[in-house]
């Protein structure tokens, strides 16, 4: 499966919390990061033939962007009025997928009837929903990054794999797959990715071998649960 | 009350049912309409202070737009992306009236769930709502116009005076409320816009008071059916 994220911020370089997400995939081969913005001023306004022959060739789209007045920034709104085609045309596009990953100023809670915000992220961004089903897309689950800023650094640490879970496999909340997600990138770790002699080798293959254990035997628990 | 009219429409001059809308309302001293494309092209970017002195000076603003891909156009999120402020300068802005009229290609039963978009204008729209309640506006039922091309002469008329009624009074559902609005309309009827002989006059006339009786026979009714 192929990825192409649509990065929609005004100023890529200045976000913190979409430097950070970058640099989070910046080596998967399957994932494609474009800066809206940063296409639009150095190459002008988005031309839908060459979009659409580039859309084509992904399998999974994400739309990212920090929530601004409730919204996404309205550069994503002009690549979607300028791209995106209706009709006949629009069923060339079908079967993929179609993901959010958004960073909100605000804390969770307040996207709740009652709350600051009053509405729900499902709702608020519920016309990508009705974008998926128009265009026959999987909508994916919401990756809601909440107040990025005040994370501590094994929450980063947590979400940055997340994430490269969510870009990667469409899926991040499943405790299940995001555990076997952990096991194939642990397994891939080279001598290369962690240069430590022989012996601190050894308790590393064996921590992943208990973790593999460990998560063999929860699926199993689980399995059980299922059948009770 | 002024009413401002932030009208979000790529191409106005193309447009038949924003044609339609701008003519039912040219008349209205109280009334301003920003075509945002038209002012985007022919004076440049928004400017944050000259957008918010023009905003500060009414009381009821409505984003008028035909949908496109389940929201508003770019150009309106541009403004808003622009415009507004964040913190305690929004504080300046308090206590105003937001309505939204939306044309849609479709009709109004596919946005239920099931229906085709699968989502109410409501849910596709709360990012208006949340906005107002940031600013401590009153946020207004939509005006949803669906399908203006496919309506009767009738339809359109009607349609008419019941936006003429949500520009002026931010109301156009109730009944109560768009009969007596129909009626102050009616008695300021003068023989230079009916230029209608004197036996003419006098029907005319007549039906006005006939209007008045039974609008006030509804009311009444309606009184007592509130008191059982």
């Amino acid at each position: 499966m192929k990825t192409l994220i649509l990065l929609a911020h005004p100023e890529v370089d200045v976000s913190s919390s979409q430097q950070f997400l970058l640099s989070a995939v910046e080596d998967l081969a399957n994932v494609t990061v474009v800066d809206l913005q940063g296409q639009l001023t150095s190459q002008g306004p988005f031309q839908q033939a060459a979009e659409l022959e580039r859309l084509q060739a992904y399998d999974r789209l994400i739309f990212q962007f920090n929530l601004y007045w409730y919204q996404a920034p309205s550069i994503l709104k002009n690549w979607l009025d300028v791209v995106l085609p209706e009709g006949s045309e629009a069923k060339n596009l079908a079967g993929k997928e179609l993901g959010l990953v958004v960073s909100t100023g605000v804390s969770a809670h307040h996207f709740a009837s009652g709350g600051r915000v009053g509405r729900t992220l499902s709702e608020l961004l519920s016309p990508y929903e009705s974008l998926a089903r128009y265009f026959d897309w999987t909508y994916l689950p919401i990756f809601h990054i909440a107040q990025f800023s005040y994370l501590k650094e094994e929450a980063k640490y947590e979400l940055l794999w997340r994430y490269r879970a969510y870009v990667e496999t469409g899926n991040y909340q499943s405790e299940h797959a995001f555990g076997e997600y952990l096991i194939k990138a642990l397994q891939e770790v080279t001598a290369e990715h962690l240069p430590i002699n022989a012996t601190y080798r050894r308790i590393f293959e064996a921590f992943v071998m208990h973790y593999e254990e460990v998560h063999a035997t929860n699926a199993e628990l689980y399995d059980l649960m299922e059948e009770w």
